[in-house]
């Protein structure tokens, strides 16, 4: 089992990197782009036989005891087998 | 439009940011965890009635060149409406 973990800036934070990235799109030629929003992945990789729903529990407060910043950062959490 | 794009280090590379992840979560009590892999995640707004085919090939490219590194990264392309 596995658990994939984005976590994103909220919207109305800055988002230096992500302006960065958009401005070396453009200025390498990539028109169209009208934003660009950089972010953490993380893959978390589960003993075999552990409870799906008790893992979600746990790693939602995880996420927001210490993988994420609650006051900036959003994140979605998805178990998967 | 949009293109999520998750960078995340090949298997045969040392990642320490997992590492040092995996191992907080275990000094914290969350048990089962048995490998932590920590990339990073691109979200990328596209201008609407952007060519999906060609959107996708230019990525694909910037991925190439200088998002990713492809001697020790691995990426995942999506395009979503």
């Amino acid at each position: 089992m596995k658990a994939k973990i984005v976590i994103t800036p909220k919207k109305a934070v800055l988002d230096p990197q992500g302006k960065t990235v958009q401005n070396a799109l453009e200025h390498m030629g990539y028109a169209g782009v009208t934003g660009v929003h950089v972010g953490k992945y993380l893959e978390i990789d589960l003993a075999a036989g552990t409870d799906r729903a008790a893992a979600e529990k746990a790693l939602h407060e995880a996420c927001h005891r210490f993988l994420s910043n609650p006051v900036i950062e959003d994140y979605r959490l998805e178990v998967v087998d």
